[in-house]
């Protein structure tokens, strides 16, 4: 199998990420910070391991400052219902994920809050159009760092700087960034960063986190047994059981600890540039191909790890299918969670065949894609 | 080690529970419901299998009907934030885990909801107290199915009869039952059952599930990428995608269908009542103690799958710690996240030792654990 759907969940992972999980299902059961026996002990030392770990790669300075969360939509939940409330403005993109937008409509539908889009382009957001949609009751500026379908990259440090000018906090979405490009939320002032665990971090999925700035309090998202202060009817204030009511994945948390480690290891700089050396090796590829039409920056442009295209008279899922049928190649087809971009891009109703790539693809990974596509393209066509 | 913290998560789990996990980690890194490459399709088999698996334990006709959650805190915050409105009335009660009060007060200081707390005592509540508690705008009796300090068993039947014919719903903390109770969420017309996947079913932590009676639709928890219905602003109706936004914890998921298929293939019934056998071993080896006070239900009575007792003049987390440290057996002390069960206990200052076992405990271990707290217990009041 060649696996190119690595925006979803990374394939495959790191040496030592599936062996880390299996020795904490296999050797220890005991749940971290629920009691004083050896192995919670052991059980809360590898929690405390892939908290570092993680803070590590994003200038984190106090790893308590970051929550472990069961996926990055989790951990934008957290952060868009323990921040907002009646009577707030919220300004966004029309590049966000579901996982940003829905949250904010439910709290719109609710009448809490109301919600301005910034129009985007395929190449990026102007931040004059970002600091234009500000009103003096706006409270936060909700961005991701870049489209998931789209592969559109936003800039970060001016998103802060726009949202800090206007009295408010910036929540980033890092979902399709987090391990192949330098994020560092202490020097970008950061307020809120959402990250998964199982895709550019390399743990298993069940996994996410969200970094919450020190002095900034969110509401609860989940309430329940924080193992100490257990006297108490309120969530204790103490980070990170506050925010980390209940069992956490321990075994998920142990392989993520590999994880970033690996990231670290390599530096996200350097997976990044691999990544992006063979984006630009299926662009070259397939643009020679009749009816081709990609989205987001153009040929050369920095971008996400992936690369999303429609070809004329050909139906995407389609091609996803027999992509996967007769070349035993993955990637995803589809509007993948996130319609305004698709609007943005003109490409709600037919969706988009997308190839997004990690650090153990290789340049073979993408002769051969390209040489299946064009395959498959000219039987679609003439079928 | 002697692991007798099996009410925090159990340990070990059954065969192929660990390798299930790893399976998924290093065989299939994809995204279940987000694509239709064959990876994508084979996670979402394993999805389905937990799913089946854990429906059929707990009578659940429609396994759509059983959401995945991070663990069972989520499953509570989901039923309760999902179901309460301005102005309802909850009955509750004294025995309750922290991850049902705590959701329940964050309502009440915010205004939305009042709360009563039946009382109870050591050996259980009674139904006309329950009864008694209701009023005309009470919308949810939130009650455990056992306490986690005492062992107090909660007549499930009656409480859903009670509920009905009030016009409430009824949601039950199956946390320390399931899988060692026999459950049958149609027979007992419970309304929504929160279980954890890593105690009685025997998955890895990071597992849970919340069953939602058909037709009863709530406020979804967590808003976000579904992998279908994506064009649209709100959650989908479909189950069990509406309550299930974002990645789910696919190995972990792996591992819980072969727990819960183990327990499925035992019974919940044999489990409880090798379990039972052990506590009550546990109850006549430690009784002869000077100064030992038992909790909950008192000799031969039926309780969940543990024993909390104080001795008089023994710090309970010194004899927790020195259990560990010198014995390699594995209890918990403190307050279990429960307060008001030991206040229901009058253990509130001095918490319990609390022991607990699972199907993988045997007499020895017993006859191990009650040597060593005779030892200790000389030992500390010679001290």
């Amino acid at each position: 199998m060649i696996y190119l759907d690595n925006a979803a969940s990374t394939w495959p992972k790191p040496p030592g990420v599936a062996e880390a999980v299996k020795e904490m299902v296999a050797n220890n059961g005991a749940n971290p910070g629920r009691g004083t026996h050896k192995m919670a002990m052991q059980a809360a030392r590898v929690v405390a391991r892939a908290r570092s770990a993680v803070a590590t790669l994003f200038g984190v300075r106090n790893p308590e400052d970051l929550i472990f969360t069961h996926n990055a939509t989790e951990a934008l939940n957290m952060a868009i219902f323990g921040l907002l409330k009646p009577g707030d403005h919220v300004v966004t993109t029309m590049l966000e994920h579901n996982s940003v937008r829905r949250p904010l409509e439910a709290l719109r539908r609710r009448g809490w809050i109301e919600v301005t889009y910034v129009q985007s382009t395929e190449n990026g957001i102007e931040p004059e159009k970002v600091r234009a949609a500000f009103r003096s009751d706006t409270r936060l500026l909700a961005v991701t760092h870049a489209s998931n379908v789209l592969g559109t990259l936003v800039d970060i440090d001016a998103m802060t700087e726009i949202a800090h000018a206007n009295g408010a906090f910036c929540l980033v979405d890092a979902a399709q960034t987090a391990g192949s490009f330098p994020i560092d939320v202490t020097r970008s002032e950061i307020d809120l960063l959402a990250v998964p665990g199982h895709k550019g971090l390399f743990g298993p999925q069940g996994t996410g986190a969200l970094y919450i700035r020190p002095g900034l309090e969110l509401e609860p998202f989940l309430y329940g047994g924080t193992g100490s202060h257990s006297e108490e009817p309120d969530q204790p204030l103490e980070r990170p059981i506050r925010y980390e009511s209940g069992t956490l994945n321990t075994p998920g948390l142990a392989g993520l600890a590999v994880g970033a480690e690996f990231v670290s290891q390599i530096g996200p700089s350097a997976i990044g540039q691999h990544n992006q050396a063979l984006i630009q090796s299926l662009r070259e590829g397939l643009e020679s191909l009749p009816g081709i039409k990609f989205t987001g920056p153009g040929r050369g442009e920095p971008r996400a790890d992936l690369l999303a295209f429609s070809l004329r008279g050909v139906d995407s899922t389609e091609l996803a299918v027999l992509l996967s049928d007769q070349y035993e190649i993955a990637v995803r087809s589809g509007l993948h969670c996130s319609p305004l971009a698709h609007q943005v891009a003109g490409t709600l109703d037919e969706g988009l065949v997308r190839v997004s790539v990690s650090w153990f693809n290789t340049e073979n990974d993408i002769r051969e894609c390209v040489a299946a596509i064009r395959e498959l393209a000219d039987f679609l066509r003439d079928g």
